[in-house]
């Protein structure tokens, strides 16, 4: 494995936070050099890498991560990498493994959210398939999206402010952005859900203060939510 | 963390393989004591853990296991935990990371899957939502799945037979399971891609032929693909 003094470099879409997004918040709450290098030299560089510019075998997505001669994706496999490195995870296995656990649920929600306006293919345009859209989004925040965050709130309840006890992990990092997410996309139907979720907001708020992340989301390396994203603000889905 | 005699409590749908079947896999090939309670108790288990059986921080969904005090959801996370314990991993962190990442990619390709079949809502019958099914499973399968095939081809073939060079690991059961998932939900297209697959199919068949496994399969434990589960062959779709 690489040292940590190792500069790292991230292949993400220059364009929208997404699942990149947990990775830039590492970094940065971490303050470790890091190149965003879509950032710099455009999508050709993650076509690049889909095609084989960092070697076999190639990812099939981003984000990627490269690291020394160590090349990953997927965002839980990232987040694990880094947050272990760098002071974001529990010093114990079974600590470590509730991390991932929670993570990959905050992924399974964000995921939920991406096919409200994609529920027939991700090829289409989200208007060649509004009508299924405004049915998929109708379910969703009708009979699984409450369910999923007082699923949440109770992790995080019974945790003291935190998905495993006592320390703050990259799973309190994706709870803060799917909860951003989902405020934006969804404003109305988020403002019914704030009593019912007072643990994670106020994890969300402490999660915002760390000076490193104050300092990242005030500057202009924090891409805002919007329509290009998996969390997109369709008024006529936020019934 | 409890002993590796302690018996395993795994707790998932009974009338179908799923999420839950790799972790059956994996524990069957250990040949370790495991108690597949649902099989024993019925959906009520389920429920009963659902809403807090096994304590605190209940979990979202099954597959769930247990072992001594050490509870875990979440395939990807369980899978990890026992192919580390029981000889289905890589012994570098690289290959660990990389077994992790690659089995969350079979992951995508079985939740890409079933959304085929389930585009709207999970809480509604196919039957309910076949138009926007069909629309569904024409774009998964003319753009996605292909492409899918190729990247996880690639892998194994540079693999040497394996998703990590050299070692049989818990990505390579979850391969097998996808692979005939998908071979039972759209035989006609799969049979075109075989030509494309010779290191995956080559896999799938070596996993199946170990003893334990290969015993497991021809169980009354191991239960059928149906109309159930996450793979479902409807005709229709498969066009």
């Amino acid at each position: 494995m690489a040292a940590v003094s190792t500069p790292y470099d991230l292949y993400y879409w220059p364009v929208l936070p997404g699942r990149g997004e947990v990775i830039r918040m590492i970094l940065e709450d971490a303050g470790v050099a890091y190149r965003d290098v879509a950032r710099d030299e455009g999508f050709a560089a993650i076509t690049a890498v889909r095609e084989g510019a960092l070697g076999e075998p190639r990812p099939y997505a981003p984000p990627v991560l490269k690291h020394g001669d160590l090349v990953l994706s997927q965002s839980a496999v990232i987040a694990r990498y880094l947050g272990e490195r760098h002071g974001l995870a529990s010093s114990d296995e079974r600590g470590r493994l509730l991390t991932q656990q929670h993570f990959l649920g905050w992924s399974d929600l964000m995921a939920e959210t991406h096919e409200t306006h994609h529920p027939i293919a991700v090829g289409l345009h989200y208007e060649e398939q509004r009508d299924a859209a405004k049915e998929r989004a109708h379910h969703f925040l009708a009979n699984r999206l409450g369910s999923w965050l007082d699923h949440f709130e109770r992790i995080v309840s019974h945790g003291e402010g935190h998905h495993v006890p006592g320390v703050m992990t990259y799973a309190d990092f994706m709870a803060r952005f799917v909860i951003r997410g989902i405020e934006y996309a969804f404003p109305s139907t988020f403002d019914r859900h704030r009593p019912q979720i007072p643990s994670l907001l106020s994890l969300t708020e402490r999660v915002e203060a760390r000076p490193a992340l104050a300092a990242y989301l005030a500057s202009d390396r924090c891409l805002a939510f919007n329509e290009h994203g998996i969390f997109r603000h369709y008024p006529e889905l936020d019934a």
